[in-house]
């Protein structure tokens, strides 16, 4: 690794995530961005197409040539559409360089799941079996393990996790590993910012079309449904099922994901309370808030942070859980640096500290 | 009644639902604007709180005497807070003034379900028999024997229906009605603008706490939780209960329910699409979105009307019906104007066929 | 003309002026839409373009075909890109039908100047002294004159005014008029919604890059420069320069005009005052609002009215004049209707009586 | 100064401006953060009122007072209302702290300035002659010099800009300077976020007041006007006059300043261009646009970051130049960090190099 610290690549750096990735590096005390790549915007400055980076960030985007990446790069972030790091991330791993995968390809560990969900035919079906799902919540202590393989010289694969799995995860996971939760159904209904749609122009995203209007997208079909059933497969430590409901709302950033959790008679809102409190003791980025409050996006858009808070139905028996990230944070760019952080052996919260705006 | 055709009063009318009402009255081409009062405000034309108004409406508030309504109105809407209805719509249908109250006071039959959750004594429980819950597309007949009754003489009194309950009973009616909904519980999972907060400075509504921000409040105690109960188990024809988590959005005017339903295996998509599309075919405020699409609120904000779409997760066989409406409109002052114009003889839909802004 | 009352065809529907266009004829009550068209959705209904129109206009779009149009028109909307009108306009008048054009091919009268401006030769400036630039508190005699020649048979031909120079002539046009301005230079500053940029997705209109921000487009050299000079030229009598600076903000709808005037030291507020609510005194869609007060664009967006206010910085003896209007409504399609309503001899303001929304 | 480098306390740390002071403090490599006081909610965790504070800062506000302070802190930010200053900041001074005063109380050097535009008596006239005027850009030799007595164990004074006075004068120094500037009057129309409004809930400031419509306000009478004047007076080095609008849009921060100089026939647009880029190559936070770009706030809120761009309107000789900053940031508490950092001897920049968010 280098003098300055590690170098790091963003691999599709013209999206949203990718340049927030960006953004998140410049301001990492122990990393150096030291290459971004584009297929198409080779040769344009970042700041030509994110002008909040001009003065901070002259970079231009390159063509992202893996001999070229590696020899700049201990580790690339690669912030790309589904089915593209099926080859790019093989092609960096056998050249050395670690990958933080943000793109859906090696999340889900069964290929034909991801075939059924994404359409697409997985083409390095063994990379999932190393790839390490970056839930660091849930699976630090895997991520360590990768930290011991980077010391033993060997480049290793995270799978970063979608935003909405990210946030139903974290309102979830506590109530399933306590073993609280009956039946095997949970519904999660969450509402995003538009950020999380692309920044590929569409009717879709036109201002006129979001603004002073919420509506469900994708219901029932939605490509983060069997990532959710995973991970809350893997808390509960049997099969959950999942009923996802996105929403889009007028919101440059920040995701809320509002679960539905039916539980048995034997616990009441404190007793879940304490669960979840005790779960997140440790663990800096995410807030459980206190009995009676709700998490609002706007209080972690713009940070790496996640805030939870719960409230029990009590006359039909359902727990609310609600979890509020910035998709770009948390559930993208700021995960993967944690991540990063974790498997290169830094700090896990370096470059993750630096507060959201009050405002 | 005057030779002008009805006249109206808007009794609280410095409130949002409240000089929404006003604004419909005066679009309305067969009901005339006498009078509107305000306890706090008397002697303030509502064009100085309602700039939109200038040019359009000149009256300015009068303190509320029943005995002066009663001498200019045929029909007075109540936009109120709850309790406040307790005493004036009784003076007024002593008075022979008919009433349609958008409060909460006379909407559930049971007095004590009204304490528990309003905490407040219910002085007139007399009136819950006769007053008729105005959700025009399930209670159809019940307002129409009170046109009846209107033209025998009598002075009638409307509970018209919250904004929430009618969006969640629009979503759900035509499931529970066709009996292919399973189980006890539904889930009513629904995204407000502000408007619905009311017109009340505080820190909740600050521009700074809602603008890119979304957030779940009322978690498991939200008072028209009883009233969706009382109006799915009248449609569902056996005991419903709702679990309900409404959101706030930063939208002026907006609001979707979405509804989680779990349905038997012996109906799918197009069975259920097609119950959906007989149910509202008559309904010429509500529409029904074709099959993969599903409704959003800047497509009915600024009008009465309604869309539901409907998506059926076959894999849980979980049916995700979603409704959106202005919470204004079809939520409060726009449904209590179509209420009036059955029971006071007019077309149902007078004053209500303008279209809302396309963008 | 048919016994519906008159029959009206928008020519190129699929924009947003063309939508609301639609939307105000639906909600006309002595005009009927017959027809709409698009070169490119020909077949495709407009309500699934505009989900707003659902349940109430099931046109779909049509090839515009000139004869077409005269079979079943008495007037012809035209929400065309600049150039398009120069051929359809033409063609319409020569079968008899009246166009409003809402283009800019028709509103100046020097075809060098609208050459110079917009980069295109003007193939039909025979027609631009025949055409009546349409701004109805300016020009109401000479659209009156127009209404007296299509009594008489004759079709023709109105130039609707831009959203910006309506904004700014109703700004300036009193002070100008009365006299009171010193110099010839006047500054126009104005801020307008997304919609006025179009409904053609693009990076600029992405959510993401409009939402949360403001910033200045076009500066010195905005097509609608040139339209303000010949308007604010008229009004003064003598040649008026402008520099005007549009601004971009995040609303749907809305535009406001801050227009500044140097003025001699004859006269003070409260004649300023007096000179402006004379002028709009018979204006029934013009609010002259009272001392101290500022027009927002929130209190006419959504209708087809204006709002204006007035400050005197005594100082440095420069009138601040601010004009609101929604850009779509007295900025374009409720304008076209005014005009149309005048030259085809119905009430000045049937159809554009009902009030926007109060919030 | 402690071990842990400087240590800071934000007297007044409820509005938006103190809780930002706070967020920046936190991310300062090279100050801690001591103390937060309120009158009104001492004992209360900032975290209540800020939830994005929470895992961040665990102070709790305490009553201001000055022993306590200058025992705890060497420097002292004033995030207090005007008139407020004029008693703690002698206080805290004649103790040895240092003061950075974000109010407007020693911003005027002319007390009879101050009194006539804030109808208050100056209570401490004495200090204007040492209060150094915090446009870091502008005055640094004059905050350097501060430096020096700090050193010298002497407590400084700063008068932290106010938010339109520094985007106003960013725009318009670099050409006042260079003498290319016709005449004396200056315009300077501004549109402003809604956080510039202050944290205390009003119906001017409800979501529903604010969120789609923009307006002017303050007309002719803004109290930054005369702070305008002062500062661009200093520049030109002869007497300038400033008309001055803000407008409200909304957006939670962000303010741009749009500002019309006449210039006189010498300078072309690539001189301008020039004389704009050589003044501002030196200054880190301003970014001077490339020729053709206007500056948005969106590519700064949330950053000490400002941005200018300029055209000039060749037919009318008037430079348009406009620039963006974050109301809270360059225009509070991020200018305030600088001030700090630049008289303690720290480096100008700490704490003040993170990018702000990408969208």
């Amino acid at each position: 690794m280098g003098s300055d610290g590690i170098r790091a690549c963003v691999v599709g750096a013209t999206g949203f995530a990718g340049a927030e990735e960006v953004r998140l590096i410049i301001g990492h005390p122990r990393m150096t961005l030291t290459m971004i790549t584009s297929d198409r915007e080779a040769g344009t400055p970042i700041s030509s197409l994110y002008p909040a980076l001009l003065g901070l960030c002259d970079l231009c985007f390159e063509t992202p040539d893996p001999d070229v990446i590696a020899a700049r790069a201990d580790v690339a972030f690669l912030a790309v559409p589904h089915t593209a790091s099926l080859s790019i991330a093989p092609a960096l791993l056998e050249r050395g360089v670690n990958v933080i995968d943000l793109s859906a390809d090696y999340r889900l560990s069964d290929p034909r799941v991801y075939e059924r969900w994404y359409g697409a035919t997985h083409t390095s079906p063994a990379l999932l079996d190393q790839a390490v799902y970056g839930l660091c919540e849930l699976n630090g202590p895997g991520l360590r393990d990768l930290a011991a393989r980077v010391r033993g010289g060997k480049a290793v694969l995270v799978a970063n996790p979608g935003c909405y799995p990210t946030a139903t995860a974290l309102a979830a996971m506590p109530a399933l590993e306590a073993g609280v939760v009956v039946g095997d159904l949970v519904i999660s209904d969450a509402i995003s910012g538009v950020s999380g749609a692309g920044r590929k122009p569409s009717a879709a995203v036109h201002f006129c079309s979001v603004d002073e209007s919420v509506t469900a997208y994708g219901v029932a079909c939605h490509r983060h449904t069997p990532e959710m059933e995973q991970t809350l497969t893997q808390a509960a430590g049997r099969p959950i099922s999942v009923v996802f409901t996105p929403h889009l709302a007028p919101l440059d950033r920040g995701l809320l994901a509002t679960v539905y959790l039916p539980v048995d008679g034997s616990v009441d809102a404190a007793g879940l309370q304490e669960i979840y409190e005790r779960r997140y003791a440790e663990a800096y980025l995410v807030t459980m808030l206190p009995p009676g409050q709700m998490p609002a996006t706007g209080s972690v858009a713009g940070s790496t942070r996640a805030q939870v808070g719960i409230a029990l139905d009590t006359r039909c028996h359902v727990l609310v859980a609600s979890c509020a990230i910035d998709n770009l944070g948390k559930g993208a760019a700021g995960q993967a640096l944690q991540c990063a952080n974790i498997v290169l052996g830094l700090s896990e919260y370096d470059g993750l500290t630096v507060p959201a705006p009050v405002v």
